[in-house]
């Protein structure tokens, strides 16, 4: 089960003025299974999104990429479930393109302006037929209230749908954001990927809406590993539909965009702390924090290395103060230079290591006691700089090698 | 139970004139248990090696650096498992120190010339008075013949012991080369620890000697991996007694210095693909593949992307050929430049993928023939250059997580 995450409530998703949600059964791999998603946008929202770098990216991630650069004003994603379009060559392109094309006709806009997204098995041609007839359905199903639903129709492997909305009173006007996202690994099993989709009824200058999503991006989804896979389809998309009173923020350097960039922010972490406390097979939400590094580089590479190594993750799914393979992983991180007699470890507050080995404090006992938590952080302090980093991980059980060992079957 | 490995046979395994090997049980961590090693070496011998380059390296492995460094001559190597005598600060350099001393004070040579491993926990003090009070039963036991017990001293939680001899006859004169090996992952549990070494009664100078190992371990232990994670002990050692009739090589062009690497490369990769076959869990052995490169890091980055992904991994274990989860890996390897379009993916000789998707020609029961075996090539053709890298690795299995998250209790 999820680590210390509810399931979210209906009633608590606020609808976000300019966009309506439309849900339907498209039969794609399943039958009786929400697998399609359109989401409508009013005239003159603006979008923007980051995306996966994954060489392989999935054909939909090209697609989305160049219907954004030509900038005709989207009118409406689709997402799929059940096929991620990924690891389809020339057909995959043509198939995403299809399926744009297919909800322009129902909509009656330009191709151009729907974004298409996957999500399943990759390696499979995508039913676009399925998917087609299933878009008049979702279409007459658009409702600015389907956050909930929308939520639960982009789920694959996850356990829980994952949701929040958040509002923030912002120069005199009333802003609301809210978010849905999917995914329980970085990558799943085949069912690749992360998506994430955050509204806003602000309105946004273009520039500036991306530079907010890979800002948020980067201290939020850019933060989490579960098994250090990254999909083919990663997506998280920014709407700002401007519906709200709040005048259109069109400067960096203004208070809007700091507290709209916060609550934006605050949004996406909660959505990509969701994905690793659903992370597959997760029993401990493992915080790593690195603390006095240099610079950012350093202190990312040495908390991924303690967030990936398959022996830390064991050792915590074990409840096992085996701290050594913390030590061993910073190590091996790739910092050459580290003076690993200057660092401090800890465990939650307790001292586990300083001086190049086990602390004179360290009793194995206060370890154990904090180790049987089910939210626990790693603090590794460097001492050679002013410069912190904070990643999220999960631990690594019997049903992560479950999950991903029987997954097609 | 190891793939496609048969445990070494006593009587298979050459003596090499100038080393004598002894063992005792001292108690270390368990009772009734072969926990110390001493190889000693006639007058003459001269001992290369190669180290782990993670930053918290243990001790034992600071020590025998500087002992080598000093070039006194080395007289013997000991070698105990049930600590790893790392994470130790100050006090683990005085109990390796201490070790040495101890054993010199047996053997009536200079601290300086004894060479001091340690494979075992990390973190916790290395009782310094059991080795020191079993070396003398190590050293009563001393023989050319013991090098299948020497193999066995070293296990930690190896299923089998790891052990080779090869002869070659080079320039007329019979040269001897045997190997002894522990290790079942890069790192253990907390049983850090690949430890290898290899002894040739020919003659080789001191600088040909570290080259030889160099060259031979980027060509073996340096092309394994089971979970990604690197010791802080892991040491390949080489000897060279010169007690064999061939002439001291001091050329690196001769003809005795490329048979006597191929020879050394040839028992090094039996004993590295050993510990990936022994692997923690593993059911299948996997080459990795990748050809056609620009240059070897490109090729090796790809291969250990592939070789070290939970996803691939958990298919094999499954036998499912769910191939997708391998374009997945190549995409994310970090070669921002990789023309996903031009690569070929084969599962043994199937053609699984071309031109970004799957092959025409491919269908899931030749995919599914090939995930049955216990030995699989996954070759990975990115048409680019002309540079080729192999790898080894084993699946992920249940079994890994059960050892790693139980290792300790």
């Amino acid at each position: 089960m999820p680590v210390n995450l509810n399931p979210p409530v209906a009633a608590k998703l606020l609808p976000v003025a300019g966009v309506l949600l439309g849900i339907a059964e498209a039969n794609i791999k399943r039958e009786n299974r929400r697998d399609l998603l359109v989401i409508e946008l009013c005239d003159g929202a603006k979008v923007a999104g980051v995306f996966t770098k994954n060489r392989f990216c999935a054909a939909p991630v090209v697609v989305a990429r160049e219907h954004l650069a030509q900038a005709r004003g989207i009118r409406a994603l689709v997402v799929n479930t059940g096929n991620a379009n990924a690891g389809t060559g020339e057909q995959g392109l043509k198939d995403a393109r299809d399926t744009c094309a297919a909800l322009a006709g129902v909509l009656g806009c330009d191709p151009a302006q729907i974004l298409p997204y996957s999500t399943g098995v990759i390696m499979e041609p995508l039913p676009v037929a399925k998917i087609a007839a299933g878009l008049p359905a979702a279409v007459a199903n658009l409702s600015a209230d389907n956050w909930f639903d929308a939520a639960h129709a982009i789920m694959t492997t996850d356990i829980v749908a994952k949701a929040i909305s958040r509002q923030v009173l912002l120069d005199g006007a009333l802003v609301t954001v809210t978010g849905i996202a999917k995914g329980s690994g970085m990558i799943h099993p085949n069912m690749a990927t992360m998506l994430g989709y955050i509204a806003t009824d602000a309105g946004v200058s273009q520039p500036l809406l991306q530079r907010l999503v890979a800002e948020a991006a980067n201290r939020s989804f850019n933060c989490i590993t579960v098994d250090g896979d990254t999909s083919t389809n990663d997506a998280l998309m920014l709407i700002a539909t401007g519906k709200s009173a709040l005048p259109e923020v069109t400067s960096l350097d203004s208070n809007a965009y700091d507290v709209l960039l916060e609550v934006i922010t605050d949004v996406a972490t909660f959505l990509a702390q969701a994905i690793v406390r659903d992370g597959e097979g997760a029993t401990k939400f493992i915080t790593v924090r690195i603390e006095a590094g240099r610079d950012e580089d350093e202190c990312k590479k040495i908390g991924y290395a303690i967030a990936h190594s398959p022996l830390v993750k064991t050792a915590f799914f074990a409840s096992d103060p085996n701290l050594g393979r913390i030590l061993a992983a910073i190590g091996y991180a790739g910092v050459d230079d580290l003076d690993v007699a200057a660092i401090e470890l800890y465990l939650d507050d307790v001292l586990v290591a300083e001086k190049g080995g086990r602390a004179a404090s360290y009793i194995e006992e206060d370890g154990q006691r904090v180790m049987q938590q089910s939210d626990i952080t790693i603090r590794v302090v460097l001492n050679r700089g002013d410069v912190n980093a904070t990643l999220w991980t999960c631990d690594f059980s019997y049903d992560y090698v479950k999950i991903n060992a029987s997954y097609r079957s």
